[in-house]
C-alpha cells in the first residue's frame, strides 16, 4: 500500500501503532494532541533541546540504506548532539516529508529503526508531522536534560590536550564503500556499513565525561577538523594535531590504506566525542571508558580557530579540504 | 550573494546576527553549541513541545509569499499548537534546507519575519540546522510551558458547546485569491493577505480558556470539520455543527459570496481556537475575550468521530469535502 492510498490520517494512526506505548513516568501526553508535554523534575536539572534533518539524496540515497537504517540514524544524530552536552536524550518529534506513492510499509521499518535505538536510551517518540514531499525528509527534534555542567564548546583551554572516543573516519570510508560499490571481506563491509548507517551515539561516555570534570566538548559530525575548529574559534584559541596519533580501526586501514588517513581527518559522520582537558585527567577516562580513548593533540595559544597538522617529525602538514561545508557535501551543519 | 558563496558555518554567522541577543532568562545557551539548554522553574509547570514543517510548493510557493511571511507562518503554526494546549512558548529551533543559489538576503528576510513574531511571543531562536535541499524547506519546533492544565483533544462531553475564536475562511480564501491572482479592493485585499500568511496564533485565548476550567481545545490547522473531527474521536463523541452560525468576515462574504461557507467549513489555516465548553462558560468568555467568540454547534453521543452540519431548518447537510488530507492538499498534518 502507498501512503496516499492510507491518507494522512490513516498514516498518523499507524505511527502512533508502530511506536507504540511511551515508557517515561515524566510523559504527560504523547501521539495524539497539538504537542507533546512533559513534566520536569524539581531539581536543578536543565532542559536541552537539539533539531537535526536527513534529505533524500543530500544525506542518503534510498538504494544504499534501508529505511529501518534511516530510522536509526536520524535519530542517533540528534541523541550524539545530547550525549555532547553531557545530557541524556528523553522525548523524540519527528518531521516526515513524504512523497505520496512511499510504501506504507517503509515508513513502519523506518519508526522500527527509530524504536529500536530509543528503546536503548530511554527515549519516547512524542509527536510529530507528515507532508507530503518532493523527496524524502526525516527532521527529528530531540529534548533531553543535563543535571551536571554542560559539556560545551567555549571553553577550551591553551594547556588542554585533546581527545577522541572510539575511532575516525570509518563513517565516511562507509559511505564510499555503498556508493561505490566497493568489496571487502564480510567482516570488513559489516563494520564499514554500520558505522556509516547505525552510529552508536556516545551518551554513557558524555556522562563520564561530566563526572570527571571535563568541559569542553563536541561530537563528531562534520569531520575532525571542521569540529575542531568550532570548539578553537568558539574557544578563542589554536590547535595542533599529531597525525600518526589519530586513532584508525584496523579495518579502515586495511580496507581504504591511502585515503585512511584523510578520511579520519575530514571524513565526519563518526558521532564520536571530541573533548579537551588537563593530561592528567584524561590518563583517567582512558581507564575507566569502554570505548577507547584517544589523545591527538593540544590546545595552543593561536590565531583562534587555527588548527595545525603535525606529522611525525613534528612538521606542519598542509591539508586543502577542512572538512564538511554543507552547501558543498552532504554533510549537517549545526548552530 | 547566493548561499553556497557564503557558505555553511557564513550563513550560521550571519543568522545568530540576524537573530540577535537572546532575552529570556531562563536560557542558558543558545545558538552556537550541539543544543540550545534552558533552566525550568521548581514549579508544577510542564514542558510541551511542537514541530511543523513549511515545504516549498507544498506549503507555499515562493511567487506568492515574501521571505519575511514565510518566517512569520513558520513559526506562527508552531506557536499556535502551543496556544492550543493552553501554554506559553518560549524556545524555537529551525531546521533549514536551502538550495545553493539561494539569496543570503533572503534568509536573512526569514529570519526577521520569525523574529517579528518570535518578540511578540517573548520567543527566543536558539538553534537548529542548515543543510542543502532541493526545495526550501522550513522546519520548526518549539518549546512551551503549561502552568495551568492542559487543553487537550480527548475531552470533550456530550452537552459541551463548540466554539470558535476569530472568524473561520478567510485563509483558505487568502491562498486562492494569492493563487489566482483575483483583484479585490485594497483593504479585502491586505484582509485576505495577512489571513493566509501572517496568522495571528491565539496564545491569550488559550490562556483565557484555562483560567475558565474550558478543557477540549484544538487549534484550526486541518480545516473545521476536519478538527473538529479530530476532537470528536479523540474524546469518543460525535457534534452537530448549525452552518448558518459560523463566523465569517464581512471581507470574505463579499470577496467569495458563494464559496464563502465552504472554505469557513473546510479552508484551513485559520489558526482560530475551536473549544468546547458548557454554555454558561461560553457566555462568560464571550464577554471577556478580546476575539469574537462564537457558539457553532455542539457535542453529541453519536459514532466518535461523525460530525453532522445542519442547515438553519436543522436539517442535515451533505458534505464531501471533509477537509484537508495532507496526500491530497497541501496542508500539514499533527501527530
Amino acid at each position: 500500500m502507498k501512503v496516499w492510498e492510507l491518507g494522512e490520517f490513516g498514516l498518523i494512526e499507524l505511527i502512533a501503532k508502530t511506536v507504540g506505548k511511551c515508557s517515561r513516568s515524566d510523559l504527560v501526553l504523547g501521539i495524539g494532541d497539538d504537542t507533546a508535554a512533559w513534566r520536569t523534575e524539581k531539581s536543578k536539572s536543565v532542559q536541552l533541546a537539539t533539531t537535526d534533518i536527513l534529505i533524500q539524496d543530500v544525506h542518503f540515497t534510498l538504494n544504499i540504506a534501508t529505511w529501518r537504517e534511516l530510522g536509526w540514524k536520524a535519530l542517533a544524530v540528534n541523541i550524539s548532539d545530547i550525549a555532547a552536552m553531557g545530557g541524556t536524550p528523553s522525548f523524540a518529534l519527528v518531521s516526515l516529508g513524504l512523497p505520496p506513492e512511499t510504501e506504507v510499509n517503509n515508513i513502519i521499518e523506518l519508526y522500527r529503526g527509530m524504536k529500536e535505538l530509543a528503546k536503548k536510551f530511554d527515549v519516547d517518540i512524542v509527536g510529530g508531522n507528515i507532508s507530503r514531499a518532493p523527496v524524502v525528509i526525516i527532521d527529528v527534534s530531540l529534548i533531553g536534560k543535563a543535571t551536571g555542567h554542560l559539556l560545551t564548546r567555549s571553553v577550551a583551554a591553551p594547556g588542554d590536550q585533546i581527545a577522541v572516543t572510539g575511532y575516525l573516519g570509518q563513517s565516511a570510508a562507509g559511505l564510499r564503500m555503498l556508493k561505490s560499490d566497493l568489496r571487502f571481506d564480510k567482516k570488513t563491509t559489516a563494520f564499514l556499513r554500520e558505522a556509516h548507517l547505525r552510529p552508536q551515539p556516545r551518551v554513557a561516555e558524555g556522562q563520564i565525561l561530566v563526572q570527571h570534570g571535563v568541559r569542553a566538548t563536541i561530537d563528531l559530525s562534520d569531520g575532525l577538523i571542521s569540529d575542531l575548529t568550532h570548539i578553537c574559534k568558539a574557544s578563542r584559541v589554536g590547535a595542533k594535531v599529531w597525525i600518526d596519533k589519530l586513532p584508525i580501526h584496523e579495518f579502515l586501514k586495511a580496507s581504504f590504506k591511502k585515503e585512511a588517513r584523510g578520511l579520519a581527518l575530514t571524513g565526519g559522520e563518526d558521532y564520536e566525542l571530541l573533548f579537551t582537558a588537563k593530561s592528567k585527567v584524561i590518563a583517567k577516562l582512558k581507564d575507566i571508558m569502554s570505548s577507547p580513548v584517544t589523545v591527538i593533540g593540544e590546545i595552543v595559544t593561536d590565531t583562534p580557530g587555527q588548527v595545525t597538522l603535525l606529522d611525525e617529525q613534528g612538521k606542519a602538514v598542509k591539508w586543502d579540504k577542512k572538512g564538511w561545508d554543507h552547501f558543498e557535501s552532504s554533510r549537517r551543519g549545526k548552530q
